[in-house]
C-alpha cells in the first residue's frame, strides 16, 4: 500500500539536521503532491512582475526529508519513477541574472501554460509541447555541517534538471548520510536538455515514486536508467551549433543561433524563442576531443509545429 | 546524372589557395570513395603499433575540393547526405596525448571491426554497434592566408564529428570563399556524441551528396536537419553523470563513471569500455543554468548488449 506525503511539508535548504517527515522500509511507495518551485508564488493568473518581488528564501520548495530505513553511508538509493500528472497550468520565466543567455535577456518575462489536457500545451499559435513531467530536483541529505542552497546540483543528486528522469526512469544516488534523507520537487512538465533560459514549464504535479535500497553499491554520483524514448520515434530536428575552445561559449553560441532561426522562422519575439528554447531544445556534446575546438549542437524538434 | 569523384584527389590543409578538382552546378549530386581519416596507413590488418608511426602530414585526408559555381560569401552552401556506405571494415583506436580520457590511457591501443555485413559490427564478445555511418568532416574553405590544420573544427564547418549528419540530413554552411570549395573526408562508421577517445568507427565510405546554394542567406556557423530517428525508436539507456562548475571537467567526470560501469558490468578492461564509448555513448548538456553545478550526462544505449 502506498505511503500518502502531506503536501504541506516542505523545506528551503539541504539539511541532514532536519527531522524526517516520514519514515520508509525499501520497496515502499510513496505518493506526492509536490507545489511548484515558488512554493505557490507564482500562479496561473501571475504576470511578469512577479518575478521581481519572488520571495527567494521560498524558491526550491522541497517535500521531505523521507529517512529510508537501513541507508547507509556507501549505500545507493534507488528512486522509480511511476507516475507524473499535470494539475493543469504550469509557468515558464526569464529572471533578471539567470539563464544561459542572461546578457542578452535582462528582462523578467513570464509565459503562463495550459496543461489542463494532460498531454500537450500550446505555445502562442506556434507549437504544441508535449508533456513529459519529471522532477527538476531528487536527492539524498549532502553530509555537511552547514546547510546548502537547493540550487546548485551535487554528487548527492539535487537540482540536476535531467529531462529525462520522467515515468518509467529509476534515478540512483549514493546515501551520504545514515538514513539517505531524501528530497524532491521543482516539478517540471517539460523541458529541454540545458533548461537555458532557467525554468522548464514549472507547475505543481503529482508524482509517486518506489524506492529501493542497494546495500554496499557504492556509485560516484547520480546514475540512471531510462525506458521510455527521449523524443518521439520519428522525430525530426533543426540543429544549430557553438565550436570553439570553451564548452559554455559554445552553448551560448549554438543557443544564440537558435534563438535567431527560431525568431525568425516562426515571426516570434526573440524572448519567446529563447522561452521556448528552454522546453524543448536539447543540448549536446557533439564532439570534445578535436582540440583545441569542440561542438556543442542545440537540437529543435521539429514535430512541436505541426505539418509545415 | 550524378558527378564522381576522383578518389586518388586528396588534401590535408584547409587552403583556399588550392585548385578546385571538381567544379558542378547547385543541385548536383558527387559520389565519392572516401579514404578512411589516415590515408590508409591504417588497415584491416593493423595492429596497435601502427598508431605509434602515424605519418600525421597524412592525417585527414579530404576529398577535394570541390567549387560551387556562383557560390559567393553571405550565401549558405546545403550539402544533403543521400548515400553513405560501409567498405567492410572499420578501425577505433585511442592514440597518446588525445581524447577526453588522455590522463587516464596513455597507451595506443587498436580495435579492428568487421563491418561487411553493412548493418552492425561485434564488439569483443559483449555488443552488437548498430552502424550510421556519415562524415567526420565536411567543411568550406576558411577565408585565413595560411593554410590551416584540419582537426579543430571551425565555423566553416570541417572537423565537426557531428554524429547525425548520416543519410537524410541536410548540413547548412556558411560560404567563405568564392566558389565555396567545400572538402570532405574523415568517414566514420559509428560514432556516440562526444567521440569521447578521439576515434570514431573509421573506414572507408562510399558516399553520395547533393548541393544546393542559398544564395544571400548568411548563418554564423554549422547549421543541419535530420530527419533520421537519433537512436533506435524504443531503445532503453543506462546513463551516469558529472556534476560541477565546469562543463569540460563534468563531461570528463560522467565518462570516467561510464567507463567504470561498462567495465565492471560487462567484464571488459577499462580501455574497451572507452573505445565502446567512443562508437556508442551520447554527451548531453542536462543542465546549464544552476549555478555554480552544471551537469553532463553520458548516456548508453542498451539495444546493443541484445537481450539481458
Amino acid at each position: 500500500m502506498a505511503r500518502r506525503y502531506f503536501p504541506d511539508r516542505v523545506h528551503f535548504r539541504w539539511d541532514k539536521r532536519l527531522e524526517p517527515v516520514l519514515t520508509i522500509d525499501p520497496g515502499d511507495v510513496v505518493v506526492y503532491d509536490l507545489r511548484d518551485v515558488t512554493d505557490g508564488q507564482i500562479g496561473p493568473d501571475s504576470t511578469a512582475e512577479v518575478l521581481g518581488r519572488l520571495d527567494w528564501d521560498r524558491v526550491y520548495a522541497l517535500a521531505g526529508p523521507l529517512a529510508v530505513r537501513g541507508a547507509e553511508p556507501g549505500d545507493t538509493l534507488e528512486i522509480e519513477v511511476l507516475d507524473l500528472h499535470t494539475r493543469g497550468w504550469a509557468w515558464t520565466g526569464t529572471i533578471p541574472g539567470f539563464g544561459l543567455l542572461a546578457e542578452d535577456f535582462q528582462e523578467a518575462h513570464l509565459y503562463i501554460w495550459d496543461t489542463s489536457n494532460g498531454r500537450s500545451a500550446r505555445f502562442l499559435d506556434v507549437a504544441e509541447i508535449p508533456l513529459r513531467p519529471f522532477c527538476g530536483t531528487m536527492g539524498v541529505s549532502p553530509d555537511t555541517a552547514e546547510p546548502l542552497p537547493i540550487m546548485p546540483p551535487g554528487h548527492f543528486g539535487g537540482n540536476l534538471d535531467i529531462r529525462d528522469l520522467t515515468v518509467g526512469s529509476r534515478l540512483y544516488l549514493p546515501v551520504q548520510v545514515p538514513g539517505a534523507l531524501f528530497s524532491v520537487g521543482d516539478p517540471h512538465n517539460a523541458q529541454g536538455d540545458g533548461e537555458v533560459c532557467v525554468s522548464a514549464m514549472e507547475g505543481p504535479l503529482v508524482g509517486a515514486f518506489r524506492f529501493r535500497l542497494h546495500k554496499g553499491r557504492r556509485i560516484p554520483g547520480p546514475q540512471f536508467e531510462v525506458s521510455a524514448p527521449l523524443r518521439a520515434p520519428d522525430e525530426r530536428y533543426f540543429v544549430t551549433t557553438g565550436v570553439g575552445p570553451d564548452l559554455m561559449e559554445a552553448a551560448k553560441e549554438a543557443v544564440r543561433a537558435m534563438v535567431d532561426h527560431v525568431a525568425r522562422e516562426y515571426r516570434i519575439e526573440p524572448v519567446d524563442a529563447y522561452v521556448l528554447a528552454s522546453v524543448t531544445v536539447d543540448l549536446k556534446i557533439s564532439e570534445v576531443v578535436d582540440q583545441p575546438n569542440w561542438v556543442v549542437s542545440a537540437y529543435l524538434p521539429l514535430s512541436i509545429f505541426g505539418r509545415r
